[in-house]
C-alpha cells in the first residue's frame, strides 16, 4: 500500500481512473472484421489514448475486467496490454475482478492477478496487477492464498466490504450479533491485513467502500484506522466530494477515489462536447482532482 | 433448467465432471517454449480427451475459469476451446466463474458467459456457456442483468447460497432476523427465480449448496422446492454420497454433484495406479455413479 501511498502523495491526487472501456464510449467506430477482434483492438488503442494523457494527473487506473472479458479472448489480450501500458506509464494499477473462490481455485485466481502461474520449473505472471479486488462471501478459505502471494510479492487486494449500488444492504446491511454483516466483513479484513501494514499505516488489505454511503464510510474509517479504502460511486453512481472525505484521515490518506465514465467518457457529457475523448477526459480528471482537494480544504484535510 | 434436468434423465447420472484442470494432473510433460502458451496446449488437449470418453457417462461439466485465467489469454483460448468442445460432444456446460458485480458490469459478466456482447450493429458470444455460477453478495443489482439475458437465451445461473469450504460459515451462517445469511440468499434466489421455473418444477435460477453440509442442504431442500442445486465437495472435499442424498426429490432430481479431481486426476489416486487418466476419468466417474445410485436406492429415490 505504500506504493500506491506514494504516487496519491506525489500527484496530490487520490482519484483512481477506471478503466471500464465500453465500446460505446469510443467515437467513429466502423466494424470490420470479427466483431469481438475488432473491439479489443478499439479499446486498446482508446486506453492508450487515454493513459498517455491520464498517467500526468492520477497515480493509479482500476482496470475492470468484466469490460474485457465480454470480447473473448482478443478482450483479455487487450485487458493484458492496458495492465502492461498503464505499468509502462508509471500507472499503479488495480483489477477491479472481485474474484472469490476457495482452496486450489483462490489460488489460481491470486497467481493469475498478484502472483506467479507456476508451469513446471518456470513462472509467469498472466495479468499482472498492482492489487486485485476480492469478494470474500467464502470467508478466509478464499482470502488465504490471495495473502500468501502478498507475503512474498509485494502486491494488496481490495475485499468488498459496502458496495457502492442500491441494493448493496439486501445482504450487506443485515445485522448479526448487533453488527451489520459488512462490519463483519470489515473486521475480517482488518484480521486478514495486519501482517502487511505500511509505513504510512495502512494495510496491504483495502475495502471497497462506496461513496454512496457516506455515514457508513465515516464508520468504517473511525473503527478502522488501518484499513485502506478504494471508493467507487462518486460521480455517475452519485457520490460527491463531500460524500467520500470520510475516508480519509487528516492528512488526506486512507482512500482512493474511482471514477469510471465521468472520466474515460466525459467527451460524451454536454459540458464536453465537440472536445477528443482524451481531452475531456484530461479536463474531467483534473476537475474532479480539484473538486476532491477542495472538498478537503472545507475539511481542513491537507494532502 | 429443463435441458439440464433432460440430460440427467438419459444418463441417469447426476454428476457434473469439474475440468479444473492443473497442469499437474498431466503426466509426462516437458516445457517448451513459453510456459503460459505450452500450458494452455496442454490443458486444452488433455480436457479434449476427458470430453471424449466423459460425454458419454455425465450431462454436464463444470469448468473453472480460474484454472485458464492463470494462464493468461492462452489460457482463456483453452477455456474457450473446451466450452465448444464439450457442447460439440453433447455436454451441457456450467462455467463456474463466480462472477458478481453491479449494474453495466454486471451485464458484461452476463454477455460474456451467458448473453450476447453488443459490437455496434453485431452481437457475438465471448465464452458461450449454459450456466454461470453467480456471487450475489451485492445483491439483486448485480443479478438482475443476468436474468435479463436468461428471458432471451435459454441460459441459466447458480448462485453462490451455502458454499462447502471450511469457513463458509463465517458470513453464510451468520444469523439475522433469525435467519442465517445463506437463508436470506436463498430467499433472493427464490426471488430472483420465479419468472424460470421449467416443466420439472425447478427454475433456472439455481443454488451453490455444499454437500459438506447436508444438514443445511436438507433444509434448503424442504424450503425451496423449485431451487436446483450445483452441489460441489463430494470426494476430496470430504461430502459422501449419503451426504448429498437431501438435495434430491424423490424422483431424484433437484441437484447435479460435482466431482473435479477425483475424476479428471484419478490416476494419481493409488486404487487406478498404472492407468491412463483418461481411463481413470471414466472409472471414476462410473464409479461416482454408482455411488449415488446406490444412496438414492438406500434412501428409496428411484431417478
Amino acid at each position: 500500500m505504500d506504493r500506491l501511498i506514494e504516487k496519491i502523495k506525489k500527484t496530490k491526487c487520490p482519484v483512481c481512473a477506471g478503466l471500464d472501456t465500453s465500446i460505446d464510449y469510443i467515437p467513429g467506430l466502423k466494424l470490420a472484421g470479427d466483431p469481438l477482434d475488432y473491439a479489443a483492438k478499439a479499446i486498446r488503442d482508446y486506453n492508450f489514448e487515454l493513459i498517455d494523457v491520464l498517467c500526468d494527473i492520477v497515480p493509479a487506473v482500476k482496470v475492470q475486467i468484466a469490460y474485457y472479458e465480454m470480447y473473448g479472448t482478443a478482450g483479455m489480450q487487450t485487458f493484458l496490454d492496458t495492465i502492461r501500458y498503464a505499468k509502462k506509464k508509471g500507472l499503479f494499477v488495480i483489477t477491479d475482478a472481485k474474484r472469490g473462490d476457495i482452496g486450489a481455485t483462490a489460488k489460481a485466481y491470486s497467481a493469475a492477478h498478484i502472483g506467479k502461474t507456476q508451469v513446471l520449473e518456470q513462472t509467469a505472471c498472466a495479468f499482472p496487477a498492482d492489487m486485485v479486488t476480492v469478494n470474500a462471501y467464502l470467508g478466509t478459505d478464499g482470502v488465504k492464498p490471495f495473502l500468501e502471494d502478498m507475503k512474498t510479492g509485494d502486491k494488496g487486494i481490495f475485499v468488498l466490504v459496502k458496495t457502492s449500488n442500491p441494493s448493496s444492504g439486501e445482504l450487506q446491511d443485515l445485522v448479526s450479533n448487533g453488527k451489520r454483516i459488512y462490519e463483519h466483513m470489515a473486521d475480517l479484513c482488518e484480521q486478514w491485513g495486519k501482517p502487511f501494514i505500511g509505513k504510512y499505516g495502512y494495510s496491504a488489505v483495502g475495502a471497497v467502500v462506496g461513496a454512496t454511503y457516506p455515514g457508513q464510510m465515516g464508520s468504517l474509517r473511525a473503527e478502522h484506522k488501518n484499513m485502506f479504502f478504494l471508493v467507487p460511486g462518486y460521480g455517475a453512481q452519485g457520490g460527491t466530494a463531500k460524500d467520500i472525505v470520510p475516508a480519509f484521515d487528516a492528512k488526506g490518506l486512507g482512500g482512493i477515489v474511482n471514477n469510471s465514465r465521468g472520466i474515460i467518457a466525459a467527451h460524451q457529457r454536454e459540458a464536453y462536447a465537440g472536445m477528443k475523448p482524451k481531452h475531456a477526459a484530461k479536463e474531467a480528471a483534473l476537475l474532479m482532482k480539484e473538486d476532491i482537494l477542495n472538498a478537503f480544504d472545507d475539511a481542513g484535510i491537507r494532502l
